[in-house]
């Protein structure tokens, strides 16, 4: 669906999926070693410009470390862009300064209520069209990336130094008082951030009882306790409507 | 039932559920304040010997700087016992060097199968009975936590210095992609540690495909990645058999 749209309406656009994308090894696409090469055959190809995740999925934690290791010079001027899990590849590659890690969404999405138009925006973005991203971007450098991913790489080799950036995240089928923990763990760790936006929330499961406060409730108590700003709402989440938040200085080139 | 059995079983024993165990304010027993303010009634009451935590449902990191700050002398040889998400609680006081932190069973555990013989076991544990403790516990010093509730913990002010122990983990419903995930988290910040030991992972969430590894084999993964030695299994979990482990050095006496 992804390669006929893309054939339909981006013919400038030559878009290809890895083998490795169609690959089943339990939980995973492939096992790590399997992973691991695609994703350096892709990053280290000089005839791609683009590395475009295909699905956010767990596993990235297991690779990223040699995938940062194992990039060479063809990889630091290329873009990766994708989300969830998929944001560990993205974080690493931003602690090391590899190439340009953007969130925005999988090729995957293409099976949500609208993927078409995130298809769309990706492919356009990655066209080098000037395209909208996340609305509320502004001078300062940003990252963004899922609530549970972020928590699971702050402390972690991996997590790259987000001193003086808005951090946007976002959540998806987690519960209230999960949402919380991971605010207080993520609060902590993010030394000299310079605010924290809030994404989407979505199908937070019941509880056994009413939480008792809102996501937005939650993510102001931690940042007021941990003296990190909290700047509002942004427009990510795993939803088509997810936005595309490229990691660092968003050039004015690339508003609209 | 609680208090019943220990009436008739313990009667050397003096049990008191402080109000604010009864008490609902959304997802937690009372608010912040609320709970704060009990558990230092009873951290800070020179005629109580130890503290009981009644349930572990999630809550603790809320308060856990607030109430180790705000514990006076009658704390520091005081017992405190519990886990789940009390370790959070745990966890600090002896980060901070206050009172004998013990992993063991809930009040509230009375309620599983088999839950009196568990309440049983912490009631012998608190009157100075020798009982049996954790059977895999050495000469090295030990803490034991919920895996999810070391994950929150590690990296944060709470987090106590776990060099040279022996660090035991177990989960209950985490689907194991996110055992794997939380591996990856705690590997990575259990500096200085002598090895890991596996508790139950206990029901596990049903994953759209099976995962592909057990949750064994995900321990020595990481611990293998991470050059922590994987110890084996550990007798404590979310069950009525959660066995007992002291932090820090058990002594010899302690043991049967």
């Amino acid at each position: 669906m992804v390669l006929a749209l893309a054939a339909a309406e981006f013919p400038q656009v030559d878009l290809a999926f890895h083998p490795q994308c169609f690959v089943e090894k339990g939980h995973f696409a492939g096992d790590d070693a399997v992973r691991l090469a695609a994703l350096l055959d892709a990053a280290n190809d000089p005839d791609i410009d683009a590395v475009w995740f295909g699905m956010g999925g767990y596993g990235a934690c297991r690779i990223a470390a040699d995938a940062a290791a194992g990039m060479g010079e063809a990889a630091r001027s290329k873009t990766f862009l994708g989300y969830s899990d998929a944001g560990t590849i993205l974080g690493a590659l931003y602690r090391y300064g590899i190439g340009k890690p953007v969130h925005g969404p999988l090729a995957g999405d293409i099976k949500r209520d609208g993927g078409d138009e995130a298809i769309r925006r990706v492919l356009r973005y990655l066209s080098g069209e000037v395209v909208e991203l996340e609305t509320g971007l502004d001078h300062r450098p940003a990252v963004a990336f899922n609530l549970m991913t972020l928590a699971m790489l702050v402390g972690t080799e991996l997590m790259p130094d987000v001193k003086d950036h808005v951090v946007l995240v976002e959540e998806i089928a987690e519960h209230l008082y999960a949402i919380d923990r991971l605010f207080f763990h993520i609060t902590q760790q993010l030394e000299g951030a310079v605010g924290i936006r809030l994404g989407r929330i979505s199908a937070v499961p019941e509880n056994d009882r009413p939480f008792g406060s809102t996501e937005e409730d939650i993510a102001r108590y931690w940042c007021e306790k941990s003296g990190i700003p909290y700047l509002g709402r942004a427009d990510i989440g795993h939803d088509a409507q997810n936005a595309i938040v490229p990691f660092g200085i968003t050039h004015h080139k690339d508003f609209t």
